[in-house]
């Protein structure tokens, strides 16, 4: 027996409690019984996005929420401002290219953050730009983005929306939609939501809404103005995922006891041990400057493929943590943090580390990533 | 306690064994346990839908695959021919307006099948026609339209597809897609495939792939070129709904356990005893002439609003069934036997239906549709 332990970015491990939740008998979407329960969902995901804003909840992934996104806030002749600084802000740039809307890419190096003031002066060059896509987290570089620094600058620009692909992100740590102003605000639920891949959710400012009046781009699965509408009485316009929206309330209350303070803390101790442990072995990180407090993304061995690693982690440990894409494929590995992880996940992913690089013949000290964990990590679990 | 019976054409009943195996804990879906498990869902669709065609897995319910069938295969200056006689039909006609593409409505009476003789004369006066869009089962009608025979108009005509939703159809009765010459085919994962919602499946014929060629109408998530590309490696191109694959995997094993003759036997069997046992109860079936093997559509009796009968049944004895919608609404009801449906959900249906018209003071004599039904049912479960 291989154990398996699946440390990933997504999807993340669900809890025991959700998985028995979504294993009841399925329950009629029409019906009064699902009822009860969309609406308890639909409450605990305005808590979570910290929004008076209705919380659409979209039966596909997280990609379905951009596209949302995009045609219902955007039409013919404008033009989108996005952050490209991963394999997800080039996500934005190719919806909107299929669409027709014209892009201006704000080109960031990847492992490495946007710098807000180069966000200003590109709206400040060109009046024809309309919204500002990005990341708060971008998971594919470990880099955490300054959305609340977008959002100040898109809050005083009339014409201008601010949209927040939040996936990795939303629920790890504070991303306070109607305090910080973000327009658009999206998550998934194979995430910081600890449940299966399949549901997408969204929610828009009164100020996004009121661009849902003009666009004009073709939609309408992804209608978002429909599915308010059904929503708001209980029940969505088309057949949803019923038995994830089962496990959203679970795992919603789950999140609800810790307290979503304490859920923060958590991420980012979890986050602070990652960073410590890797760099005692003597590895560099790949986003020194804004690490993610989801996903930890570390530089190889110099000489290694980090594919090697993964490998080695996978078929000798069962140890499941994802390498680097595209552009830093084989050269990056990276380290999740996010959802339902605790203290002994990242011991785990730490100790299988050790024993993976000195399998490889990397020359590291067997312990010392484990020491520099465990010394952040013996503080407990954070209680606020 | 009320114990609870969900006897709707979809949600469907989920097995326990699929239950279960939807229950295990998440699988990464770019990893080799998943590729594994994507490959077998992928082969037992093409044995489902009787095809050599990839079937495409998609993340979202079966609008999605309806609009997805849409904006892969037509381009901006067609026409589509939508037979409409139903809430289903009424949706293709939608979705095609929403994408610009002006539409032919071929309008059916509700309750009735279109008569092939229409489709050929409207394609033969309007030669911009250039698909043919209709439900295998509409399911808000109870009808089951003659698919095969519009298949046979278009295959002789080189600029025209047929396309057809089978969602509430497909693995119920036999439609075999490339004997038939189906182009498009589509299914969703709620209904005889006997999983929660949140999954679609579409395949195309050659004749259908070659207008993905030159179809110029927006799209990014619903984009079939680019799911058959990832598809063809053992993934999707987005994140996927994973536990339902895993399900998928294991409601295809039972299916072909039992055989795909008998699985057909068996809808036609309890959809036999359906209406013999609510003629016995001298109600009129909704549609006499072409009635689905998946749901029973009944008339009320005369001057009972249906939407009583629903709710005396669900909210006395913990039955759902379901009523009519739009046109029909609180005059008739529907009866389902669609997936994961044997011998004693019929009996549940027709004694819960005998004592909730007497409840609502309909004079009927309990027992007779009883009777009616076991007749038929006595003869057990097919076995080919």
């Amino acid at each position: 027996m291989l154990k398996q332990y699946l440390l990933t970015p997504g999807p993340t491990p669900v809890p025991e409690r959700v998985m028995l939740a979504m294993a009841r008998p399925i329950v009629h979407h029409r019906m009064p019984a699902f009822t009860a329960i969309f609406n308890e969902a639909a409450e605990g995901l305005k808590w979570i996005f910290q929004t008076k804003q209705p919380v659409l909840q979209l039966a596909g992934s997280g990609t379905l929420a951009m596209e949302a996104a995009i045609v219902n806030t955007m039409k013919r002749g404008d033009k989108a401002l996005c952050v490209v600084g991963g394999k997800f802000g080039e996500r934005w740039r190719n919806i909107c290219k299929a669409y027709g809307i014209e892009t201006v890419n704000l080109d960031v190096e990847w492992g490495h953050a946007v710098d807000p003031q180069a966000v200003k002066a590109a709206l400040d060059a060109d009046d024809k730009i309309t919204a500002v896509f990005s990341q708060a987290n971008e998971s594919s570089t470990g880099v955490r983005h300054p959305v609340e620094e977008i959002a100040k600058l898109t809050a005083t620009r009339e014409r201008v929306i601010n949209v927040v692909d939040a996936v990795s992100a939303l629920g790890a740590f504070d991303l306070p939609m109607d305090k910080a102003g973000f327009d658009v605000l999206i998550t998934g639920s194979q995430k910081a939501l600890m449940l299966p891949p399949g549901q997408a959710y969204i929610a828009l400012s009164d100020k996004a809404w009121a661009r849902t009046e003009s666009s004009d781009l073709p939609k309408f699965y992804a209608d978002l103005k429909r599915e308010k509408k059904a929503q708001s009485g209980g029940e969505t316009a088309y057949t949803p995922a019923v038995t994830l929206t089962i496990g959203l309330v679970e795992s919603l209350r789950m999140l609800k006891e810790e307290g979503l303070e304490n859920v923060f803390a958590r991420h980012d101790q979890l986050a602070r041990a990652t960073r410590a442990a890797v760099e005692a072995l003597g590895c560099k990180l790949y986003a020194p400057t804004a690490p993610s407090p989801t996903v930890t993304s570390v530089w190889g061995p110099t000489g290694l493929d980090t594919g090697k690693i993964v490998k080695q982690l996978r078929d000798k440990y069962g140890v499941s943590i994802t390498g680097g894409q595209d552009a830093v494929k084989g050269k990056i590995f990276r380290v999740a943090h996010l959802g339902y992880f605790g203290v002994f996940d990242i011991l785990t992913s730490v100790t299988a580390l050790e024993m993976a690089l000195t399998d490889l013949g990397v020359q590291i000290q067997r312990g010392v990533g484990t020491a520099a964990a465990e010394a952040i990590l013996a503080a407990g679990p954070p209680q606020k």
